[in-house]
């Protein structure tokens, strides 16, 4: 197609023999056979830096919660639905890689407690559901033995570099990629994003600009702390 | 298409010159700008419902919570979010419409309290969601005056036909169909379905079968009631 001829203009083999895990999407939480605790990740970003590690040569897996979207071509997909599924597919994928990229919203709490029947709506106006913490997925990928570069997401409405900045260092993450979620029209289930890149050393803000577009800049980045 | 001529072949006229309201999908109830609390449902039996009643003749109304669904030909849909914007439009609807059928999943409890702001994950390891419970929108519309026919659904894991018969009578409807989510390959999600269909004075078992064919039956069933 004219697009694939298009983006193999874009090749640039930054990645070649590398091989790229991007986790993606939202997860979701089960409180009992019906009902569930999710988010609005689309999992547009993950999957458009998957398209774009491929276009720059790498071998590319992606763990993806439940999404809409097609698999990327030449990417392999593996499917999971809730924060546990995808921190065991993680560090079962984690040491087999050069870089990890954890563009997922996981969940951070759990209902603590499934239960395997519908919840019956009781005669009570109110109701609390106790909730667990979800593991750390991104953190536990950045404290395995021979850790891939490790490049994680903020997704913040507020306070967004500050917060990026402490996120990075508590998780001993190479970079994290701040994306402000207040923003109308970019982000979440938008075709759009802008961003901001922080690792040690700079700050590079990206966009706004189509996700494909910024998943390119973002790959192209990234793939300088793989050399 | 070959489709449109095979189900204009099934249109009977049953429903003509009358309005058909009809409720489908999942509410999603927003926990922040972030989260939210939902359900499995797919929306599909609702819009299958709209489709078989377009056939009858119906004009009809979807009021659709958050699918992936297109909407069928002929059918004027309003999209909501929440089980409190469905509630309005169902209050909206339901003293211009001849026959209701809430066929959505709504969420029974909402959290409590909106948060403006995408929460933190804090230190706890375990954290409470405070709840509050969401009004019956079925049970709503069949007390309204000069209501309609009013159809709900009950779907249910275990003691099916039980807690339906108790839900139609507490809620007032004029039957209810109840939906045995906990068989394997139907009901939620899934492009199958077996109901029972439940009035004062009969019990009528359907399926398992398409959910198209199923809507089919069960608006040929339903129009009886407008007459």
């Amino acid at each position: 197609t004219l697009a694939e001829a298009v983006a193999a203009q874009f090749a640039t083999g930054q990645l070649a023999g590398r091989h790229v895990v991007i986790t993606a999407g939202p997860t979701r939480e089960a409180i009992d056979p019906v009902r569930y605790l999710s988010n609005h990740s689309s999992g547009k970003m993950g999957y458009a830096l998957a398209e774009a590690a491929v276009e720059a040569g790498a071998r590319v897996t992606l763990i993806s919660g439940p999404t809409g979207l097609p698999t990327p071509e030449r990417v392999t997909r593996i499917d999971v639905t809730s924060a546990l599924e995808m921190l065991e597919a993680s560090l079962a994928q984690a040491p087999q890689c050069d870089l990890f990229i954890g563009a997922a919203a996981v969940a951070d709490y759990r209902p603590a407690d499934y239960q395997p029947q519908k919840m019956k709506k009781g005669d009570e106006d109110t109701l609390q559901i106790a909730l667990t913490k979800n593991p750390d997925i991104i953190a536990a990928v950045a404290q395995i033995e021979n850790r891939p570069i490790t490049i994680g997401f903020a997704a913040e409405s507020e306070q967004l570099l500050e917060y990026a900045r402490g996120k990075r260092e508590r998780k001993g993450l190479d970079a994290i990629i701040a994306n402000d979620i207040s923003r109308e029209g970019l982000g979440f289930n938008s075709d759009d994003n802008a961003v901001t890149l922080i690792d040690a050393e700079r700050e590079l803000a990206l966009g706004p600009m189509s996700k494909t577009r910024l998943a390119r800049a973002l790959i192209a980045e990234l793939s300088r702390y793989t050399r």
